[in-house]
C-alpha cells in the first residue's frame, strides 16, 4: 500500500487541467492533499477535486514547497519558468507542454510503452508526449518489438480541441453560423459561406481540412512544429534514433479524437494476423474494424483497425489509429505517469 | 473550325449531370443539338442546356441513334447496360462510372495527362477516372516524366459529395441537428450527440472521419473499392503497371473538394525546387502554399502545396493536393475529353 501523496495541478482551470482533476478522482489516486494552480486571472476560484473544494492559487506567487508530484497542464512558457521551481523544492513535475520533451535529461514517457525511462529523472521533470505521438506509441511499441520498425508514413486527422478550448469554440461558432444559412449555397461549394475571419486556425475549419497544424518551423515553410514533434518524440520514446518518419499533420472539423493513417516498414516480415494478435494484447490498445473519433471520444484506448499489408515497403503494413487527444493524449497519460511514480516510491 | 456535334448527356438531372450541363455551356462547346436522358422518374422534365430548353428522355426507351458524343453521368449498372447501345449507333460514350475503366479495350483518360490514349477507342467507350484518382494525375504526370515514379503512399480526405447528393444532404441534416443542441455536450465528446442512424455513410460524418469510403472488396475487409480504384486507375493512366500504391481512403465532413496527402518514391533524385518548377507549369495544376477544399470548391485546378522532401524513401517527396471532386473530378474532365474528341474529328 503506497503512502498517500501531496499532488499539485498547474493550469487546473483549462481544458486539460479539468480532465486531469476528473481522471485523478476517477482513478482514486492515493492523495493526502491536493493544490491547484493557475494564472492570476483564475486565482481565488473554488474548484472541486477528489471530493475536496480547493481554492486556486496564483502560480506566480505560490509557495512551491511541500508537494510530491505536480502535473503541469499549462503552456510551454509557463512550464519552462515554473516547473524547475517546483522541482527545486523536491516535487517531481509531469509536464504536458513541449517545453522539456526533447531535453536529453528529461524522460519522455508513455505509461504502457517506456515506463522504465522513469529510472532516471535527473531534473525532477518528466515529459508527457504530444497528443498525436501519444495516440500511436502503444500501437507501434509491440509491432517494433516484434519486427523492428524502420520507417513510418503518417497522415493525421487532428481534432480542434488539440488547439485548446478556443479551437473548440471556433468550430462550434462556425457550425451555428452555417446552420443559419441556406443549404443550397453549400451543396456545390463549401467556400460559398463567408465566415468571419478565423482566429485560432489559419482558415475556416468547418467543412474544410487544413494541412497546417501548428506553425511552420522554418522560413521555407516546409514542415510544421506538429510534424517535427511527431518525428522527434517517436524516435525518443521508442528509442529508435534512426527511425525514418514522414508526417503530414492536418486539422479536421472534429471536436475530440486524433486519427492517423499509418504505413510502416519493418526490418522483418510481420503478417496482418500476427500484428492483429500482438495489438489484441497490447496495453492501451483496442481493436476495432473501422475506428472513428466518435468511438474514441471520452474513452482511454487507442483504437486500431484497417490493419492490412502494404507493398510500397518491403515488410510493409498499413493501419488506422484513433485516440481521445484530451484523455490519453494529454491528461490520462500524465496521471498514469503519476501512478507509476507512486508505485516506485 | 470544328463541325458542331450532336451531344447527349445521360443522368442529366443528377449532381454530376447538372455540372456537365453547366460546364458544356460555360466552355461553349460547338453543339448543333443536345439531348438529355435520365431514368423514367425524371423523363418529361424540362431542363436548360446551352441556351436550349430540352425535354428529358427516358434512357430505357429512347432512340440511341443520331448522336456524336454522349456523356454518361449515371451509375455503373446503367452505364454497363446503355453505353454499348449508344456506341453501337455510332456515338462515342464518355463514361463517368466505374463500369468500363479497367476494360483493357477502353482508354481511361485525364485530358491533360494521357490524351493520346484516345487514339484507340475500340469499343466506342472512353472511361473518366474516379474523382480521387483524377485529383492527383495532373500532379503525378510531370513528376513521373522527370524522375520515374516508383511508389505512392496516399491518405485521402474525401468530401461527402463524392457519395452523391444524398451524401450532401446527410451532412447538412446532421449539421442542422447538431446546431440545435447545446455546445457543452460537444466540447469534450463529439459522440455525445445522438444522431439519427446515418443512411449514406456507415457512421455519422459530422465532426467525425470515417476510414471506410466505398464498400470493402473482400470478406477480410482489408481494402475498399475506393482504395482499389486509386491503385488500378493510377497504374493504367500513368502506364506504370508495376507502380506500388498504398492508399487509405477516409470520408471527412467536407461538402466539396477531395484532398490527398501523398508521399512518393522516385527512381531518380527530384528536388523540391525542381518539382515545384515542374508543377508551376503543369496543365491543370496550381501551386498554393497550404491548399484546402475551400480553395478548390467551384474551381478547375488541382491545387498543390506542402511540397517537401521525405526521407522514408530514397528520392522521396511529400505533398498535399486538393481538387473539386465534382468539377475536374467528374464533370469537367468528361467535357474536356469531349473537346479533345471534337478536335480530333
Amino acid at each position: 500500500m503506497s503512502t498517500p501523496i501531496r499532488l499539485g495541478i498547474v493550469g487546473a482551470t483549462g481544458q486539460v487541467g479539468t480532465e486531469m482533476r476528473r481522471i485523478v478522482a476517477d482513478r482514486q489516486l492515493p492523495i493526502s492533499e491536493v493544490r491547484l494552480f493557475a494564472s492570476a486571472r483564475s486565482a481565488g476560484e473554488q474548484l472541486e477535486c477528489c471530493g475536496q473544494t480547493v481554492t486556486v492559487e496564483d502560480v506566480a506567487t505560490a509557495d512551491y514547497r511541500g508537494l510530491d508530484i505536480v502535473l503541469f497542464a499549462a503552456g510551454a512558457t509557463t512550464s519552462r519558468h515554473y516547473a524547475p521551481l517546483f522541482a527545486a523544492e523536491g516535487a517531481i513535475v509531469v509536464d504536458n507542454s513541449s517545453a522539456w520533451r526533447m531535453d536529453p535529461e528529461v524522460p519522455l514517457v508513455v505509461s504502457e510503452v517506456n515506463p522504465s525511462a522513469l529510472d532516471h529523472i535527473a531534473k525532477g521533470i518528466v515529459g508527457n508526449p504530444n497528443c498525436t505521438t501519444m495516440a500511436v506509441m502503444p500501437v507501434l511499441r509491440p509491432l517494433h518489438d516484434e519486427a523492428g520498425l524502420v520507417a513510418v508514413v503518417a497522415s493525421t486527422y487532428q481534432a480542434v480541441s488539440g488547439a485548446g478550448r478556443a479551437g473548440v469554440d471556433e468550430l462550434w461558432n462556425e457550425t451555428r453560423f452555417a446552420a443559419e444559412r441556406d443549404a443550397p449555397a453549400l451543396t456545390f461549394d463549401g467556400g460559398a459561406i463567408e465566415f468571419e475571419a478565423p482566429s485560432v486556425f489559419p482558415r475556416t475549419v468547418l467543412f474544410n481540412v487544413i494541412p497546417e497544424a501548428g506553425v511552420f518551423v522554418d522560413d521555407e515553410r516546409l514542415e510544421t512544429v506538429e510534424e517535427h514533434k511527431f518525428r522527434d518524440e517517436s524516435r525518443k520514446i521508442l528509442d529508435i534514433p534512426s527511425l525514418r518518419v514522414s508526417t503530414t499533420c492536418v486539422r479536421v472539423p472534429v471536436f475530440t479524437g486524433h486519427s492517423l493513417a499509418l504505413t510502416m516498414q519493418f526490418a522483418n516480415p510481420l503478417s496482418v494476423e500476427r500484428a492483429t494478435e500482438l495489438l489484441r494484447h497490447a496495453p492501451g490498445v483496442e481493436l476495432k474494424a473501422v475506428p472513428t473519433p466518435h468511438d474514441a471520444a471520452g474513452t482511454d484506448p487507442s483504437y486500431v483497425g484497417r490493419i492490412r499489408p502494404s507493398d510500397v515497403f518491403e515488410n510493409g503494413l498499413s493501419l488506422f489509429v484513433v485516440n481521445d487527444n484530451l484523455r490519453k493524449g494529454a491528461a490520462l497519460n500524465a496521471v498514469q505517469i503519476a501512478e507509476e511514480l507512486i508505485r516506485r516510491r
